[in-house]
Parts: C-alpha cells; structure tokens; sequence
C-alpha cells in the first residue's frame, strides 16, 4: 500500500541517520495527572524541546543535509509562520549555508527573532500563502537557492517522522498517535512511520475548526484551500499540501476539529500540570482529548507535542 | 565537621531509599543556548516536574513515611506558604492519614487548589510567622497530630537533600552548586550531600534582596528575622530556622542576593528558552548567574529549581 506513496518508511529511517547529532532526541513525558483528566494513558513526545523550539528542526536538517554540494552553496530558500523559518536558519548555518527566508508582515515576534539570532535573511511578504509562494519562487530564480518546502518537500516530511519514531521505539505499543495538521508535514511524516511500525495503530490528525482545510480535504477526497484560517493555533494556518493530502487520505484512521477555546483551554492545561510551555499549536491533539471529540477512553495515545514557540507577552488566556 | 550537624549524608541516604517509588526522579535538563546567555554550564535539576511541582514533595514524605504506626494514625499537622503544605496532603493521602494545613490567609489560589485537590484539611491564619505557628501547635495539642515543620524539620531537611543527590549522582563532577534559601530547608539538604559527595564544590545560597534574613544571618553569624519580605518569591518569604542556620553556617561558601527584576528576568528567560514553566523562587539562582553577582564563568554548576507552581493568570512580566 504504502510503496506508492510519496515518503516511505525508509526515508525516515535514512532521516534518522542523517539528523542524529544535529537535533535532539527529545524525551517523552507522562503526567498521572493528565491522564486522569483526559481519561487516557498518554505518552508525550516533546517536541517543544526540540532544537528552535519545535519539531520543525527535524524535516530542515534533512533537507539541508540531503543537499549536494553545488546546491549547498547556493542557499537554501523558504516562506514559513515561522517555526520552519527558524529551523531552516538553523540547519543551513550548521552546514555553513545562506538561508533565504520569506515571511508573512504578521508573524509573531518571538518567530522573527528567533530567525534573526540564528543568521536567516528575513524578506517580509503579505500574509498570504500566494504572496508567499512568490516571493520564495523569485528567490529561487535570481539566486539559484534551493525551495525547501516548509511541509509538502518529501525530504521534509520524512524528517518530521522522526519524531514519531523515536516515540514508538521508546513507549512501544500504542492503541492510537495523534498529531497536529497544519500543511500536513508532520502528520504525513508521523503516520507513515506508525502505519509501518504499528500497522494496527489508529492515527488521528487533529485540526482547528477555524482553519480546517486538511478535514473537508480528506473528507471530501478533494484539497481545498477552503475559508481562511482563522486560528490561535498559528502554525496551522496553512493550507495541506499535495504530497501530505495524498498520504493522509491513504493512511488516516481518524481527523477530529477542535475550537479556540477547547485549545486555549487545552494549552493551559499543560502548562499547569505538566509546568511545560506548548504552543497553540502543539495543543490541538490535546484539546480533541479534552473535548472528548475521539473515543479514545482508557487507550494508550501517543501525542506529538509539536512546539513551544509562544510569545509571553499574549498569552492566550489573558 | 559534619558530624555535629543536625542532618547528615547518611540521613539523606535513608531517605532516598524510604521515599523511593513515591516521589518522583525528576530530569536534569542543559540549555546551550542558556549557557551562552549565563556564561556557564549548567546542570538544571527539574524539581518543577516533581510530584505536586515541587521538591517539597521529597521532605514531606521523608517525614511521613517514617512516623511509627500509632503516631501516624493521629495524622500531621503543618504550616506552609503552599508547595510544603500540598506535598504533606500527598504524602498524608498516600499513607491514608489526615493532614491538617494551616495556610495564610494571602496564599496563591493555584497552591490553596492543590491542597484542597490533594485532601488536605485547611485552616486560614494571618499572614504572619507568629499566626501561623500557633494555629499549627494548635491543631498538634487538640488532636495529637505530628507537627512536620516545612523546613526546619531534620527529617524534611534529609528528603530535600535528596535532590542533589540525584543531580551529583547522574552529572558527576560540578565546580559549583546553587539553590534558593527560604527556611533553609532545602539549602540545608543541598549543602550537607554536596560537601560529602563532593568535598571541593563550591556550595552557594541565593535569596531575594528583598528577603534577605538568611543572608544577614548568615553574614552577621546571628539568626535574624529582618525586615519582613516583600518578593515575588513567595516560596521564599520564609525565616531561616535554627538548624538550617546552624548547616549554612559551617557548609557555605558563598550567599548572594538578587533583584525583584533580575528574578522575573531570570522566570521569563528560563520559560522561552527552555520551554519549562518555573515559580519566581526557583528562578533566583538563575537570577544570581543573570546578574554576574557570583564568579562561576564557564564553571560546571548544578542549579535546583525548585519548584513550577505559579498563577497563570497573574505572571510578573505582565
């Protein structure tokens, strides 16, 4: 089944390889407590740990280190909210590459820092998927740069897989895997690697109500770019991509939406009980949980805690 | 020298084995990025993620899993500013025996929750050392019930010490170890493992400026109860007792007080870049390495943090 699919299983192993030494192994936390609230046994990837704070620094790498030599010094080039931003910045300077990045007018500060401390060179564009695409596409042309893909690049998803990797290997059998969908990079990654590990294992995406292209694309058996996202959860504003949509409608068990506030209420809650700092974002898997929206009652659920990139002067329930 | 201490290694030994299976191993986490910005290396102990968020779940259950039989049965009595009196509940529930908390009237609701949550009985005093202890002596003549003193307790004193156990255990060689001093407690258990783990370490007490008894104590050779507190710290706002005296006197080496913003700096920093949620006091000896105050560049340190309890919606940068 999966032979046809755009990233395999052995991509994410050779990704494995590729990456080790350059992000981290992130730990997997439990919290007793949690479990009583969400009424399952949960066993948290912390990808808030990761290298720039999220998991993105797992698909960069391995890009980056995917590239040959002559395209290396080229650059690398993206547009990106923000997290794979960084991550690009990151990676490239690691291989001692320039990297291009394209980002919306309205990305978070703490984003745009984090891009500028690790040696990226931001060029601003409106907040739209379109204007974004182009002005990353007119980067690539006049300097010969790589397009790294922030979530459709196949080398990307299979970087992001690690994660879900390294959790199944650590916790061992899992009823179900849930993760975030915002282009889809992650949850193809994560759903590739279970369906091979665990191919009994349910793997539900989790998406905003208010930004729920992935969930009527899926639905529907057709990608839609559907209304504009209008979300706290904002790395999830973008649109699925073509590789993640044709992963996910072969592999998904499951996608549930959540609201606003069942993520607010979500995110606060695991920064109280587990004194960890998750973005809106990573807190998605959590609020389909809290709401109860997937029967996953006395289960053992592997979540992917996508990142912890949050700007501490808005927080959300405040 | 430590022989005529009111706690020693060997006590702190015992108690690792009797608390064992109860409390929590908590993680030791590295931040390079931290390093960079504080100009060492440092070895962060996460008491935040111990049971109830804090160390104190260590001492509490030291104290009251080594009361005999008839004298558990009558239950234990405390007064605490919260995070000692939700790790007596605890201790108390997992023993099946009462524990009555006497808290002040001004105490955070998050910590007033916890002890409620945990099945502690609680009676309100004044905000004041004086008020407090009558309550709690009160409560220990009515109904017989032991008194577990939050700090000065040598019983309390030997669990607290069991974190840096730990740390010095999984780390190996420090040139320096720092912790917050409120009653002393926990400085005290600190101080007495690392000079017999690690006879050469340099053992260094933090405290808030504006809290500043235990360091006067300490400077001017007589307990003092100073001016009374006003810090953020509330774990903090504790006098120094007789046998936490009488340890940092023979075991410091150095005693460093910070700034009210240099702690909310230090809070702040510690939450975006280690994605970890810390409580203002466990955030004064990162505030110490903030404010050059100590000479560690480039040392090897051990720093507890002790504890992630904080009112979400009243954070201090905000």
């Amino acid at each position: 089944m999966s032979a046809d699919l755009p990233v395999t299983f052995i991509d994410i192993a050779t990704a494995v390889s590729r990456i080790e030494g350059h992000v981290h192994h992130t730990p997997v936390m439990r919290s007793h407590r949690l479990d009583d609230i969400l009424k399952a046994k949960i066993a948290f990837k912390c990808e808030n740990f990761q290298r720039i704070g999220a998991f993105k620094a797992r698909g960069a790498h391995n890009a980056v280190l995917a590239l040959d030599e002559t395209a290396a010094e080229r650059g690398v080039v993206t547009h990106s909210s923000g997290n794979h931003a960084a991550a690009l910045s990151l990676a490239a300077a690691t291989r001692g590459i320039p990297a291009f990045i394209v980002m919306p007018e309205n990305a978070p500060q703490a984003k745009v820092d984090s891009v500028r401390r690790l040696g990226g060179q931001i060029e601003f564009c409106a907040p739209t998927i379109t204007a974004r695409e182009a002005a990353a596409d007119a980067i690539a042309a006049s300097r010969g740069a790589t397009l790294v893909h922030p979530y459709d690049d196949p080398l990307v998803i299979a970087g992001q897989g690690t994660a879900a990797l390294e959790l199944l290997e650590e916790v061992g059998p899992l009823d179900a895997i849930v993760a975030p969908v915002g282009g889809g990079g992650l949850m193809s990654g994560t759903a590739v690697v279970a369906r091979h590990m665990q191919p009994g294992i349910r793997i539900i995406a989790t998406e905003p109500e208010q930004a729920d292209d992935a969930f009527r694309s899926w639905k529907t058996g057709e990608r839609t770019a559907g209304d504009p996202p209008n979300t706290i959860a904002d790395g999830l504003r973008t649109t699925l991509g073509v590789n993640g949509f044709h992963i996910l409608t072969v592999l998904l068990d499951d996608f549930v939406t959540v609201s606003e506030a069942a993520i607010v209420d979500a995110m606060r809650l695991v920064w109280e009980v587990m004194k960890i700092v998750i973005e809106p974002s990573a807190a998605v898997p959590v609020a389909a949980l809290l709401e109860g929206k997937v029967d996953l009652k006395d289960a053992r659920v592997g979540v992917i805690l996508s990142g912890g990139n949050v700007d501490l002067d808005r927080l959300p329930w405040q």
